[in-house]
């Protein structure tokens, strides 16, 4: 499993992880998949919390007494009956009839990432600029540069999205005399830094994309994964207009099925799904059956509050291990849900730099870098509380924070010169992983 | 099954049959599910020819056994498990090693249409021109309007695309100053006309795309259905180089599950993940994982000869229902491998206009428009022999000769005033379903 895991994050963070090219980090990973590295690094649920003798048995007989459907084509927007379970899923959160949620305008995707496509392929072109939080998806930003569209990191704080920076943000666009399209969003449980944007400041992003005329795509994998109480509103339960809502079963279910959706705007329903045909003619029949069946059959909601109960103790692990063993300097957010923390090092310390040797010691994190457009984010970590189980949570601590105390002790006696990356922050370099690798 | 079948195609074909709304042929397509329509319409493979109990124990299996891998994310390229099988599928038809097929080469899709969208994101340009036999498979024509490029068709004969016309294709779009990305075709048992490039025309068509130095684009999702001994082998088993290879699971196991694949020139490799990653993230590791487990443990290749058998049947009645039934002037290809027949319909005769009264009879069609980027086939109509049992095509054929008799019979009263469509024939016209519909 953490190899699979590994390798998944391989390809994407090997074109995002500046300095590196595909084959050193490849390399690393490779390293990294090793059962003895504690891996910080991945984004995997923890599908072993899953009753899977019996979702096994749903399965089979969703082939033995159905496959005359279930294994069949389908249409190209998704079957009706999974529609309708995801618009229950979506009332749960506040996004009901009453703002208009209806399965007339979901769209069924293959996971989150289609979704993105989708409406990135509707709305992009080249040159056009998207605004988004900054970190942010490194998904969202591959999508974003397959469409040659330019993205604007908007600053963040522990309340999310700075509204005061996305207005300075949205001017400064229209004074260079470019387009924003639109602003993507994971307000809720932000990936990867954690952070969920506050009650007051929706409503401020909100009207401020309102005046300027701004759509909101809000990626919202992580809403259902609270751990103290529920999230506030996502952004499409308080407006029924010009909010993409997007979400997953990947983070709630199962990744492996590779099941999302959109609701989309009525007027653009349509153009999503000739969208969505010309990518994959229609979502596999099998793998919305399964999502379908299990949320009408299965106790789903227990689940999530299993799978709640376990990040929440695996990110009271993570925290309690931060703040025990990181070497001073170092900070942190401090998510109430989801499945990731973002960590600052302290100054001087260059994540990627610094990854060789960590996974030469045995622990692996996403440096910070991935998740922006534009180099920053190399003083940054992001760090997976939902795969490892809490004692290996607190090991790979323990390793990370002796890589980087041995880190600042080099920096004490050789400088900074030792490490070339620290002169070229925020542009891409060379840092090639040393022999300490091979 | 007959209804999901249909609708299937009713937002693809509402697009493509020109001179209908969406609305419109929504309804029609509404009407024409009902079960008491024989719907020659489909491209379905019949599902109920697969052991579905043994399916669904090895899909059961799957979750309950290996759920902590094949319910989790997956690598973008898809899993190494799956592409050596792919191999040694592709091996069957004489793309083995010896052309330099590896799995090192394969990127998993999200069915056929996938892959076809990928190499599209690849190669194409607003403006650009894709040659394609005319007519050809109505999901590609998608892909391409989607990619904003320009659809040159090549005309055929009942031995496949015709080598001249290629290179007069080929002649005259140079002449335009415009550019031909790549040669896109089906070579064997083609959708929409069933038809087969003979040996001796593969060669000559990859010598001229050779010379003119233009990409082949092979898409063989039919090749393994043949039904009268072993189709011509792939364009790829014969050139090592500048041929994309596509083809998929839907009908040779299951089209639900959504596995497709492309055997691409290794250069272009990870450019096909990378693009693939931004649309997906990653292809189903439980549909990957059903594949291959198919493939690996059940009589796959038994499998196949059942529905070799079952389509050749169908074929066989279809073909003597039109020698019996078809009014004189009807002509129609003979495919021997495959899913479709490509019919002909007596001069002055309209498929699209005709197709409100054909629904009215209880039988539906696909009209020769939708397989055309530039309004022709109006009088052709592609019929499916794969999904209705023997009894119910000699019915609907027997049904289709009744209008086509009662059409003509009208024409030669009313002369084809009354069918205003055949003054616009080959132009976006608006034949509005009649009352007869309602």
């Amino acid at each position: 499993m953490t190899g699979t895991t590994l390798d998944d994050y391989t390809d994407r963070y090997a074109r995002r992880v500046r300095g590196m090219t595909a084959s050193e980090i490849r390399a690393l990973f490779a390293v990294a998949s090793r059962p003895e590295v504690v891996s910080l690094a991945g984004g995997a649920p923890y599908i072993a919390a899953l009753p899977l003798d019996a979702v096994g048995e749903m399965l089979g007989r969703l082939a033995a007494e159905q496959g005359t459907t279930s294994l069949q084509y389908g249409i190209g927007q998704g079957t009706l009956e999974l529609r309708e379970r995801i618009c229950e899923v979506m009332a749960l959160s506040g996004i009901d009839v009453n703002c208009g949620a209806s399965p007339e305008d979901v769209v069924v995707t293959v996971g989150g990432q289609q979704a993105l496509d989708l409406v990135a392929r509707l709305f992009l072109d080249p040159g056009d600029v998207v605004l988004a939080e900054g970190p942010t998806y490194v998904g969202a930003l591959g999508v974003f540069q397959a469409a040659q569209a330019q993205v604007v990191h908007v600053p963040m704080d522990d309340d999310g999205l700075v509204p005061e920076a996305l207005e300075a943000a949205i001017a400064e666009v229209a004074r260079s005399g470019r387009r924003a399209k639109f602003l993507y969003t994971i307000p809720t449980f932000q990936n990867p830094t954690g952070v969920t944007l506050t009650d007051e400041r929706r409503e401020r992003v909100l009207d401020i994309c309102e005046r300027a005329g701004l759509l909101v795509v809000e990626d919202d994998p992580y809403g259902q994964l609270g751990f103290d109480g529920d999230a506030p509103a996502p952004l499409r339960a308080r407006r029924r207009d010009g909010v993409f809502y997007l979400s997953t079963f990947s983070k709630t279910f199962a990744p492996g099925l590779r099941v999302g959706w959109i609701l989309a705007p009525h007027a653009v329903r349509d153009k999503l799904v000739i969208a969505s045909e010309a990518q994959i003619l229609c979502p596999s029949n099998y793998a919305q059956a399964a999502v379908s069946t299990y949320l009408s059959t299965m106790p789903w909601r227990e689940q999530l509050k299993t799978y709640r109960e376990i990040y929440g103790e695996r990110r009271d692990a993570l925290l309690a291990a931060l703040a025990d063993l990181m070497p001073s300097g170092t900070t942190w957010t401090e998510p109430k849900g989801g499945l990731f923390v973002w960590a600052s090092l302290p100054d001087g310390l260059d994540a990627k730099a610094m990854m060789p040797r960590a996974i030469t010691a045995r622990v692996a994190y996403v440096p910070g870098t991935g998740f922006y457009a534009d180099g920053s984010g190399a003083g940054n970590m992001r760090l997976n509380f939902s795969f490892p189980p809490p004692e290996r949570i607190r090991e790979g601590v323990r390793r990370l924070a002796s890589v980087m105390e041995q880190e600042m002790a080099m920096r004490q006696v050789f400088g900074p010169v030792a490490r070339p990356s620290h002169r070229r922050r925020g542009q891409a370099g060379a840092d090639v992983p040393g022999p300490d690798l091979a």
